[in-house]
């Protein structure tokens, strides 16, 4: 994986401001868990160590996926697309994705012509994150 | 779906640009087919008539999916997620989503540091394209 990273980073095309946007997908089952954002850091912390690491765009800083939560992301595979500038991250996701407890980030539906929440909570978020804020 | 566009717009989070990330998925399969973006627009036109439209951001104009290749994307479901800042569509995809033919775009993968192309070609892309410029 560092071969790969010494290899390709002036080949990814990240945008202006430095970020490249990654969906995290369950690998064996094929459930889209979340879009996430990597700089140049992120994404080697992330091959350099086969645990998921984004940048956060609000916090500015590294999120190291499940640091705070536990509920980590193993890399099974990194795929780039046709334009190198987009992610598809292939994990084993530990828990639950999201921050509201729920397995993944997409539970909004469209019904009755309003959004509504589906997807049950499998995880109370305070548990989570033990009454801290919200950090992955 | 109209009606959800019409109560909706104002919730959903595009980003700087008016821009929001959408990952296409085959409903079926799990297939992560693409990355592709959307403006407020492209997602109207999307509910309105059930047919994925992106914005392309190099063209800077509305890219109504297959509109030239004829491979079009018939929206099954359309997800937002937690922060309301990104979109699954869950599409039933006519033939390939690439324009370089194969299935999905996500056929870059990292082998002995390098980034090498798998997937096979299903379509040969001048058939795609018929000899026009790359459309969509």
């Amino acid at each position: 994986m560092t071969d790969f990273l010494s290899a390709i980073p002036g080949e990814v095309a990240f945008d202006a401001d430095g970020l490249i946007p990654v969906i995290a997908q369950q690998h064996d089952s094929g459930e889209v868990l979340m879009l996430a954002w990597m700089n140049r850091e992120a994404l080697a912390e992330t091959l350099a160590t086969g645990r998921a690491c984004y940048w956060s765009r609000s916090r500015k800083q590294l999120w190291r996926k499940g640091e705070t939560s536990g509920q980590l992301q193993r890399v099974v595979e990194l795929r780039l697309d046709c334009d190198l500038d987009a992610i598809l991250l292939r994990v084993d996701q530990t828990g639950v994705a999201c921050h509201t407890g729920r397995r993944n980030c997409f539970f909004n539906r469209i019904e009755a012509g309003r959004i509504s929440a589906s997807e049950p909570v499998l995880i109370d978020p305070a548990r989570l994150y033990g009454g801290q804020q919200r950090r992955d």
